[in-house]
């Protein structure tokens, strides 16, 4: 068994307090074939077809959070990533980041975390590396993931495909994984029971590509929320989008806790959320598929693509108003991801 | 342009901040079609078959030394290591975890150089992604690559293959990676010519596998060295392995560097080499190969593998006399790659 405590700089050798760390943590919470072969890559059998990739670096803080934690968030992030383009995942690799002195007590929690999200995902992690940097060189852990899956024949889901006259619809209540992160932050005075969101879309996602083959945009709004993910797909597509305060989905209490914190819910962070856009024909199917989905119960359409050279998102307010909905100018919240 | 001169939190908000940091430096040296796309996924072709996978986090400091620096190194580290299996390598992902501070400077050129060594190896980075922590919470930057690649038909590479009787050869002079960062730590009083090995060795391991498809097993011994690297081959075949230390390929200079700090090179890590085992009749093909090639110049075959069951790794010394050549135990050399 590993005898010491925290994790100290010969986990990090390559040697064989490293060969250890591997065989009594992660082979043994990873558990599968692939990992167990012990080389330094992963081989599998694969058929012909388009494949998509994806890695995320995960640094967020604090490590365990209400809802989920570093390990959890680090194989939702990944997958959802990957299955945006309408691919069905298949496999994860995960590369470890540790500070020295982190408790492995931590390490196992997280690990554990990780193994259970990816078995309930049941996508397998089977490659990954481990490096040890000195003390305040890192924070604890990051946890960068990559994920590789197959894209079903006929989907083509690209973030340029957006065209005037599409549907816009969300997934979900917005902003539950920011507001659950500050709620965990030691220094803030607020406590909630705001839940993280974070969840691993790839089932709703076969489901949604299945009936509706044509969907032409799907992007998960992480880092700065919807605001920022409608904007990058207006410019990727050269297009307009106009939204609809009031068709929203929020929680009242994150829409609280947002009115305390002066921040606005549009630009904070999601992880188990999914804007779809597509034909307008399309919509009220999707609409209907995702509601019957325990992850998509409140979703919601929420506006519509339109023509507009300056490729600006705006919105009607409940007041009647319009604005514009810019981009994240700055940082909103630091590391919640 | 990106108007700052260093890394900010907003770097990594997934704002606008950004948004133009991806496209002013990533998508600007790493070029391509796929990441073009400007989706959180890349997607691309494939055809039926095996293929390989593999992950490495790199945190080596220095950031820059002598031969390279983490940038080239995050390239070959991780194309050497999918490159194992024997497969092509086709693409690969990176992740950047960026300190708050970091001179933009010191990134342009390290992705610069990332760029080149992509470039030169052909094979294309297609995606990514880039997180910020706070001043204090990293050092400097950690790029976390990810490689996918296509293992030939018939073509069957596995740590666990190694038979009595098989030949050992590496590709060339051990040691030279680990000395020539050791010789850019300020701190050490020493200065020496040695560059570091760092290079992909996948365009070798092409001519190798089309040569030789039968090769048993091949493994870069980096961190911990060749005999960190011979002794996790004997622990998954189960075999014992007797290496010849007159036959090892060593540059004086590093030779003379070891014995000056106390090192035994066996331990010191490689960024360009590879050993191959392989049945005996096929040894000599393969050795001729690599010598052909400017990455196996000094190749030399340097022992067998042997039936033992405490599969030991033993070695003749040039006195005459025998050890053992255990695992690395704790750490020789930190954040070596």
């Amino acid at each position: 068994m590993i005898r010491s405590n925290t994790i100290d700089m010969t986990h990090g050798s390559g040697g064989r307090a490293m060969a250890q760390l591997i065989d009594e943590l992660f082979i043994h919470y990873f558990d599968n074939d692939l990992l167990r072969q012990g080389n330094d890559q992963a081989s599998f059998s694969i058929s012909k077809g388009r494949m998509s990739i994806s890695t995320d670096g995960h640094v967020i803080s604090p490590l365990f959070f209400s809802g989920g934690d570093i390990g959890s968030l680090s194989v939702h992030g990944t997958l959802n990533d990957v299955s945006m383009s309408g691919a069905q995942p298949l496999y994860l690799s995960a590369g470890f980041i540790i500070e020295e002195g982190f408790p492995l007590v931590d390490l196992e929690r997280i690990v554990k975390s990780m193994a259970e999200a990816s078995a309930t995902a049941r996508v397998p992690i089977i490659t990954g590396d481990t490096k040890v940097v000195e003390r305040g060189k890192g924070d604890g852990v990051f946890i960068t993931t990559t994920a590789v899956g197959m894209i079903p024949e006929g989907v083509n889901i690209s973030g340029d495909r957006a065209a005037p006259g599409d549907a816009i619809i969300i997934s979900g209540n917005i902003g539950d994984h920011g507001i659950a992160i500050l709620s965990s932050r030691e220094n803030l005075e607020f406590e909630t029971t705001i839940q993280s969101d974070s969840a691993a879309l790839h089932e709703m996602i076969e489901e949604m590509v299945k009936a509706v083959p044509e969907i032409h945009c799907l992007r998960d709004p992480t880092r700065g929320g919807v605001a920022t993910t409608l904007n990058e797909l207006a410019q990727q597509s050269s297009v307009g989008m106009q939204i609809r305060e009031s068709s929203i989905p929020i929680n009242s209490a994150v829409s609280a806790a947002c009115e305390l914190l002066g921040l606005d819910p549009l630009y904070v962070a999601n992880e188990g959320k999914l804007i779809c856009i597509s034909h307008p024909d399309d919509a009220p199917a999707l609409l209907s598929l995702m509601q019957k989905h325990p992850l998509g119960s409140n979703a919601a359409i929420i506006g519509e693509v339109v023509e507009d050279p300056y490729k600006f998102v705006q919105m009607e307010t409940v007041l009647g108003g319009s604005r514009v909905i810019d981009w994240l100018a700055g940082e909103q919240l630091p590391r919640i991801c």
